[in-house]
């Protein structure tokens, strides 16, 4: 039995936070002029959204529904998995606004909110939907909120950092977004480590969590264009980086079927890798969706994610698992984490590939440390350039695993609710379940085997 | 057994009015100027599609997925509930484009059609599926239409009388799709009543149901932007109906969430509560998700549609059941019904709250009875447009209980197919069924005793 | 047991053609001006996202969502039904822009990519996908991926021989697609047939695994306006497209309810007839969607073609299974095939329904060879385009059917790895599965006997 305190705990958190954040938004939140009553003669403005919200619906959908149904695939924490989803996003989604706008502010600490600020918002949320698949099953849903609370900050500080002062092209955020959510969640679990969290009887899915799964992971993979490309500045960007996405999606899901099958001692494939392998090179061609011009280059770029995802799923989970205490549910290292490091790396890559002048009036958009100004000089030149989107790869690894880690110390402590040994990776303690709830998955064993004999004689001859 | 004319009754009702239709269309239908060929110099039309299509595709989503899909939880009615949702959608679709034409038409019974029409006929869906949530599981598929045909003209009518005389503003139809709809569904249930639809065994949910609902909750809660902004006047009206939508359902979930634990005595979540009352917030800022200036005004709305959401579940709908024999399955009552009044009496308070000098060169497009004439006058002030408001809510509460309340008596007529007693909530009569169609729900509870004893030791030590 | 041969074999096939893929992109393939860095001076091209990229969202949710799970109902095929429909799809994207691209070369083989090119990529993976239907559940993954390989060329090759030399129009693709891809995959059906393929224990669906059909039906049906619009060359006539296959969904659905429960001995609805035929209306005005002027035409076709389907799923897929052998697992001859028919003859009918006059500015743009030179002269009258209609649904039909013969009779060569006959229709040989996979339909039978005595005494009296 939880005590009072800890069954009340959530109740309590979550109040004062919302009533938090209506203070913050009334005393300095503000809408932008963009989606403030105006006599229609600001025609930029005024199509702001036609341009912008098809790209903000297929984000939003990809946090709720791609993040959400992803992570039912365990067999008895699928209400807990699109549920907390949920909660975390949105309590992301209104602590991110503040931060960031705050962050931002130039007059006191007044920010304003328009379509823009929508978008960059689901960005933060994704961060932490990020972790949280690396802490599946492992905390309560005070302790996600709490996890939610602290990594805000931190990622938002660094990606300001990153954008303000290294001025990095990350354009799909596959840096500053998908790395350090993935190292901050593997840090986190490191430091809330206890071996009872590893080789649990709840872990594992079931046949019909596997294609709910599926759900979140399709959604995820047919909107990633839409990712990688809201934010880039010109038309002809968004259309670059939405074919980059395609391309290097498709020739990494190709290869996500083919190492799937070849690492695999009966040869067949593993829905682990499907429905998140597949997604590895979306990822992987992030920060340079709105910089790759030739298409066989994106390709690459998903061909190498999906075979280090799904070999990082094969060897490096356990691996990481067994040998160095980090129990990471969702292998978010090879989905965000690994693909993010080599998005990282790409972007210094493709800085050499290319030249300025294939880029004609639009290098500076892309990269605005490198803008020339009137006498044609510029502020970093491309080597300056490929050391500081280093430096925001290192500043990433950095910051998130240590404010991973300290969160997950944190999280340890007892004044928070926590989760009995037994009920990892349920859903029993938090949700009210129907009758049949864990039915399937207790059941299946004994009847199995009383039932084989009566079954299918055809396929008995032939096994 | 159904007598041979309740078996084919639906088909020959099926086939009367798709006829009708047929010749209704052919008679008085055609397309708008936008859709039909022209020499490209109608740029203002041209741009339509560009416009309006996002939005409308988002608010497809949400009748055929988010609808269907929200009342998939119970265990033995999936069949049903996304099926006849898209039965109800198509046929009010075609019925309503009619009838609001006719209602709208100034040559005879002409009437256009063009992509307005068709979100507009999504629209009058909306008010059908909501009633529908209230019958959920107690109508036979003739009952359904039947209910769609009486419902669609009274809801319309009450609309254009809301539009057309009242000329209130009700953007996101939170009074006149909303609330029409669920107070409509509450007396027909009420007249429909019958003791055996209470506490029947077939209601409930299963694990995997509850997760299929959620599909449906969540596309609702991703779209529901877009359903307030669709028919906003401009641009920057969109992007505020978009944002203060957003803002809402943000702070909704978050009550949502606080309160469902709250009232609990467990302390754990209620699915219920997830799937349904996060969206209340949707509803409560729907009437005046174009007016409202200030992001923590729309958190305040959803604050407060969330926490009386999760209370009308946990309370009201049980008494509205037990004590006035009102059965609500899908306790529309919570999600549409208070929130939509809730939306009604915001939209007053907003009107005093905000001033016209806030609404540069756009306060006539939201209310069109304010307008001024070039001398300064205007037809109504603010306290004649609130007293409209008002009125409209009383109009739409007035004329929907009413109408449903008959429906419901007439829909209890041996006329109609009826469904059997011990069938309600359940697909088996109207539905070609695989052999495990109630086979959880039948085997849960023997079994489940039978197996306890083998299973995880952990978990028995400590429970 | 699998030979090493035959289980290594899809590695090898999937590495020799991903490597080809990049190869070929990197020798000929290039990005279009409008993905392409300008100056921005380019304003037609910098509209395109805007215009096209919701449309090509929607479909390409159809491709990878609709399709996916569309084909999920087979209560032991889950797994492979969404994933290898991904592979396909990924497999013919890339193939597919390299086949049309190489087609359509006016210098050497270079070709270019914009998100036009992905859109037609998707187009060409919607013909694969459909011929998977037919073919699902009897074919190994190498042999998925060989039928594509020798399907798409075939099928890029006949569209550019109707498109460019015949000129059709068949602007949401019903002959060149769905047509093509059902009489393929029948064809393909027969040249493979076994008769351990028909009347097989595993084919048949469960409960939940309908309603995960359900799914990909629903966003089929929601998003289908798109992909008929999204290749039309004007804001009209894509708004036209839109109505025109809306309301011919609207009109094809209520007459799939009405058939469906009239044609079935207990009155009631088949699932099967819910999720393929209300899509078949579609279908039918694909080939006309910008053509059709009068709403109620629409509104005809969706009628006839909701009736043929259903007709065609009760009497006509059992008859070629039985007395043609031709087993079609999906009945894609009913949703795709008959009523890709439908379209063709309708495109012949409504060239003499509709008058050059009806539509100003924009005849030559639907009929290119019926464009007149400046002395008015045509290319084609109105005889010839409608012979060419002709002719070009019966290429379709003959090219697909000797192709998708021979591609049948080439699968069943022993070299490639082949489905166990007891292993139909399952996901086991090529899936790890859960503790669960079949469990359901294993125990369903037996256990539901022993518990029907104890179960629901109120049924019992009653049945």
């Amino acid at each position: 039995m939880r005590s009072p305190l800890h069954q009340n705990q959530l109740t309590l958190i979550l109040g004062v936070f919302q009533a938090a954040f209506l203070v913050i938004f009334a005393l300095f939140g503000s809408y932008a002029p963009s989606a403030l009553p105006s006599n229609g003669k600001d025609v930029e403005e005024a199509t702001r959204m036609t341009n912008l919200y098809p790209l903000f619906q297929d984000t939003h959908v990809m946090i709720f529904i791609g993040f959400g149904f992803l992570m039912t695939f365990l067999k008895r924490y699928g209400f807990s998995a699109v549920s907390i989803n949920m909660l975390l996003a949105v309590f992301t989604i209104q602590w991110g606004i503040i931060v960031r706008g705050m962050a931002s502010a130039h007059h006191g600490f007044k920010f304003t909110i328009s379509l823009e600020q929508l978008l960059t918002a689901d960005f933060a949320a994704a961060v932490i939907l990020i972790s949280m698949g690396a802490m599946l099953g492992k905390l309560s849903p005070t302790q996600y909120v709490i996890m939610a609370f602290f990594e805000t900050p931190v990622a938002l500080i660094v990606e300001h950092i990153c954008v303000h002062n290294l001025q990095i092209n990350d354009v799909g955020g596959s840096i500053i977004v998908h790395a350090f959510g993935a190292y901050f969640g593997l840090a986190c679990a490191k430091g809330f480590g206890k071996k009872e969290q590893r080789g649990h009887q709840n872990e594992g899915s079931t046949y019909h969590t596997d294609i709910f799964a599926m759900i979140g992971a399709i959604f995820l993979w047919i909107y990633w264009p839409s990712f990688n490309a809201a934010v880039a500045a010109t038309d002809d960007a968004r259309q670059r980086a939405v074919a980059n996405t395609f391309l290097s999606l498709c020739a990494c899901t190709m290869t996500t079927f083919l190492v799937s099958q070849a690492v695999d001692k009966h040869k067949r494939f593993d829905m682990v890798h499907i429905a998140n392998s597949t997604l590895a090179g979306g990822v992987a061609i992030g920060t340079t969706a709105n910089v790759v011009l030739e298409p066989y280059h994106a390709m690459i770029v998903g061909v190498i994610a999906g075979a280090v995802s799904v070999i990082g799923y094969k060897y490096i989970t356990p691996f990481l698992s067994e040998k160095l205490g980090i129990h990471d549910t969702c292998g978010v290292n090879n989905l965000h984490g690994m693909p993010g490091l080599i998005a990282g790396f790409a972007s210094i890559a493709f800085l050499f590939i290319y030249d300025e002048s294939q880029y004609p009036a639009q290098y500076d958009k892309i990269y605005p440390g490198m803008a020339r100004s009137e006498d044609g000089k510029r502020m970093f030149d491309e080597k300056t350039q490929a050391l500081n989107q280093l430096m925001a790869i290192g500043l990433v690894f950095l910051a998130s695993s240590v404010s991973g880690y300290i969160t997950g110390l944190l999280l340890k402590l007892k004044i928070w609710d926590q989760v009995r040994d037994d009920e990892y990776y349920a859903d029993g303690d938090y949700f009210e379940t129907p009758g049949d709830y864990d039915f399937t998955s207790r059941i299946v064993t004994s009847v199995q085997k009383i039932e084989v004999a009566e079954y299918n004689p055809l396929s008995q001859k032939e096994v």
